[in-house]
């Protein structure tokens, strides 16, 4: 089962459409594949889960759907103040560690800017390493976002559409 | 006015240990100075706020007291997962970022563990270089920090206290 | 003094271009400057200098003119393999660290793709604050390189043009 | 083939007694394995090679045996002004980047403080999987190597060489 975990809790985002692009594709390759939407949360969860020793069931069942029983995570992470939100390494740290251990990661930065959320995606390596998860080398960052997508806010670009179908494709094989 | 922010919200956590160190040294010195513990923050805090458009006169007041009035920061870091807490960068990404244009910080790394949360001091600083603040190059990791209290958890290890002051001082001259 | 760093030996480089740019910007506005362009390096340079115990008087001399005697450097440090070219880490291993102690940094990034050497900086980042050198917030990350010049090699882009010379106006004041 | 690099060419150095140790260990598992110390890199390579257009038959030799016909690389990795040695990059630098692609390697840092190099490991992860390298979650920071070795040089201490063989054993099922 692979997870792509959408990494804002932002209520208008355009994250989520890249999480979709990358949803449907897999799904469509045949794929067990499942959606995160950080913005779908339980408004406890951060108070709320076994790393602080107080845990519900609602919490406990969105961690084992999503994460314990997930072999691999596409983490899809825009750009906030030069890095990814906060809210993805909150979640992180909500999690045991041990649930991460030797499974496998593939990285989408997305930024209105230049640089597609590269030092972000540098960072989130660190930390998949630390906790000895198996990072694709072949991390996509997306950058000027807007000029990318039609305004029904489907994705035109030809050049990003190829590059996201062979992330897929290596992330598959990997 | 120097604002040091405490960076977890655990419950029992070690980090406001060092946090009240850096707090009374600095405040013997005749500096201006104030703590922000992250345990404190109220909890509709990262749904209620400028950058999402709904702020309350709570969440207002808390960004002026610490941040808009304060020239200087200093942030203490427990290491999470290899890295800063979400929590610190969920906070940062709640708060305008003109708000921090030209400041300045330093950085304190705290671990049970070898590296003093070294990496996750790497991470910040890109962080607050994208801000435009000025970070002291000198960073503070300190390591295996049960070894450096004594049983009523004060911090007794010489090395530490000197290293702690020396950073101190360099700070207050930047 | 300031020594701008032409962060490659390659025969053929745009590097040295900016770092051109650079040097003449910084001289029309009064202060003092100088280039060290890495091409120019004697030949045994890495294998005779004070760090491996045996020095000339030629490595002895260009240490002191472009390093000891400088209290800001600006390296200009274009993209070789995802981050910056190995001859400019040689070099700042074959300095006395101290040399480097609370002295004064900028850093300007050159790639021909995307991201302008963002990661490079950051690593380079890492390394200075190591050396207690201070690094201005306010890199410069150049892209596109080929898109920015004329036929004669030119720098024409305004935009480019704008965003050095504000790095210039801010490291002059740093 | 697996191959081991020595990373540094200081006349002494204790990095390659590491690198010795990961040469008999593998060998003695019965894998194909081979060290490449940077000591005794020809002396013009840097000047000499497929790169800068003007290859010679001994360095050409030199980069089919260690690079070419090797599927994956175990970098030693000491710490030199909190990073990894610029000879390291310098040598990445001069090698065709394709030879890397889609092969596989493991990160051992080595320092004489605190920390094992855990900054240099970082950065040179973000250059191999810039170069499509995948790249071992498990590094090891190794640190006070003084410490770890008897009068003859030998690695004594009983923790690092359960580390170093754990890693060993992940490496050669990666």
């Amino acid at each position: 089962m692979i997870t792509i975990i959408s990494g804002t809790h932002r209520k208008d985002n355009l994250t989520i459409t890249f999480s979709n692009y990358y949803l449907n594709s897999i799904k469509q390759k045949g794929e067990e594949v499942q959606l995160l939407d950080l913005r779908t949360l339980p408004s406890g969860f951060f108070q709320d889960n076994s790393i602080f020793g107080t845990t519900s069931e609602e919490v406990d069942k969105l961690l084992k759907t999503y994460f314990v029983s997930a072999e691999k995570f596409i983490f899809v992470l825009p750009e906030y103040n030069g890095s990814f939100p906060g809210i993805v390494k909150m979640l992180i740290d909500s999690i045991e560690p041990s649930v991460f251990k030797g499974k496998k990661a593939a990285l989408v930065g997305i930024s209105s800017g230049r640089a597609g959320n590269l030092r972000g995606m540098e960072h989130f390596t660190g930390i998949l390493h630390y906790l000895d998860v198996h990072v694709l080398p072949y991390k996509l960052p997306i950058s000027r976002i807007f000029t990318l997508m039609d305004d029904s806010k489907t994705i035109v670009d030809d050049e990003t559409l190829r590059v996201m179908e062979l992330q897929i494709e290596k992330f598959i094989r990997f």
